[in-house]
């Protein structure tokens, strides 16, 4: 199975930026991808930027989204598997969502993101409500897809939970980049937390981030690239650099890598009767 | 603080097993370590590599192990926190375990290995019951010190289990090297799930492998020796070889790295009532 990781960078014009997606699309199924991961919130340049009421209404429903409709028209015009990141309003809150498309333009599966950050120059906890659609994999024509939606990509818990109910491939459409207030370079430290996932739930891993400097509402992060996927030993065999639109195509064999799980002894070997505390914010106080 | 990472080949004597060790304690106290990990049951080869039940004599009690009397007073003599791996014998059965001695000699704490693997040249479910203390860190004069043993460390449980506790850092004494039967080299593999654990928690990891090829009873392991040290993001700031022994100096500033901890928001962001899936064998049972 061929997945394409990706990036490019976004304007305020909607129709730019679907357009770049999907000339990304086309490229990537020509060299054979069966699965497209494009990058978090790709419609528009990344809002949560600075609080504004305005920017609500970007949001889409997810019954009547002019986004999904394209893409579900663009999944079985390429033949292509589409996990679509798109900004959701529901009835009474918003959501940080993706609609798992598959190629035959049916939509598998929503998730809503389940781990929202906050801080300057990424206010989410200001637009999304922590999602309530629970952490699962979602079947596919390309594998089941373990997929979670950035900041649940720093959290051992999402990937385990996707592995632990038979995900093929954790995979994490991301929009990361400079802090403006702290200064730090979270690079690496990205990277690393990601490695470690596909390492200790034996899974390759695909991220796909955003680039580009945003510098519009008055808030200003530079998105530093570097999508890269995994073996399934948490080693790096593809990455693109920190200002390059465009693919990459990884292939993997799940029939071989479920066999390969089976000789590394970790889920066997999970002592589920001592993991409580993982249930609980302060162990300390037993909640 | 300063902790040193440790790596040494064992031998059939016992004496000979202690005093090496004992060389490389007094050597990295002169360099101004507080705190020294030494590998996973450094006092004898790596007896699982067979299952054989007279190696079932090697064990000694927790309250009566002249190993851990001996690590006592040198860690009076030394000034050292002592992390000791001892294959322990309690009651009715046998564990794979580790005491935490302090400066002033004190057990500070008991630990007994959760995650018992087995397979060729490993067969330590055959000598070990899987641990029941729990996993929790252990208070000392070098911090809080988040300890688990080898196979431990492959599980993000243990290490997210550990940080929630309120280690300031997280230790792994290991015994690790060829795959008898798979030939798999599983040194990255090994590395990076660790590296995932540091990142993911924002804490440094350690661990002290042993190095060597052990051919005693009628099983051949190399061990790889690789021991390392990261810092809070996982990256890898000290790394030792595959056949050398000694040890590596290492420095934290655990008030500033639990200041730097709440500047990045994994553990205030965690969805715990999403978390269920994590104490079961297989979520589509619901158990």
């Amino acid at each position: 199975m061929k997945f394409a990781i990706t990036q490019m960078a976004m304007s305020p014009d909607y129709e730019e930026n679907i357009a770049k997606a999907d000339a990304i699309l086309a490229s990537a199924k020509k060299d054979g991808a069966d699965c497209v991961l494009l990058p978090e919130l790709f419609e528009y340049p990344y809002f949560c930027k600075r609080e504004d009421y305005r920017y609500f209404d970007l949001a889409e429903d997810f019954l009547d989204s002019k986004t999904l409709v394209h893409y579900q028209k663009l999944a079985i015009e390429l033949g292509l598997v589409l996990p679509i990141s798109f900004f959701e309003k529901a009835p009474t809150c918003y959501f940080n969502s993706l609609a798992l498309i598959d190629r035959d333009g049916e939509i598998k599966g929503l998730y809503r993101k389940s781990h929202i950050p906050t801080g300057e120059g990424y206010e989410e906890k200001f637009y999304f409500t922590p999602g309530n659609t629970g952490i699962s994999p979602i079947a596919s024509s390309a594998g089941k897809l373990g997929i979670g939606i950035c900041w649940d990509q720093w959290f051992p818990e999402t990937s385990r939970i996707l592995a632990l109910s038979g995900a093929d491939i954790l995979m994490f459409p991301t929009a990361i980049g400079s802090e403006p207030v702290t200064g730090k370079d979270s690079r690496k430290h990205w990277q690393n937390a990601m490695i470690g996932s596909s390492a200790q739930n034996v899974m390759p891993l695909l991220a796909s981030n955003r680039i580009g400097k945003e510098d519009d509402m008055g808030a200003t992060v530079t998105f530093f690239g570097h999508s890269f996927a995994t073996n399934q030993y948490g080693e790096v065999i593809a990455e693109m650099d920190e200002n390059t639109e465009g693919y990459r195509i990884v292939e993997y064999d799940f029939d071989a890598l479920r066999k390969e799980r089976t000789t590394w002894g970790v889920f066997r070997d999970r002592r589920t009767d001592l993991y409580h505390d993982l249930l609980l914010v302060d162990p300390r106080l037993g909640r």
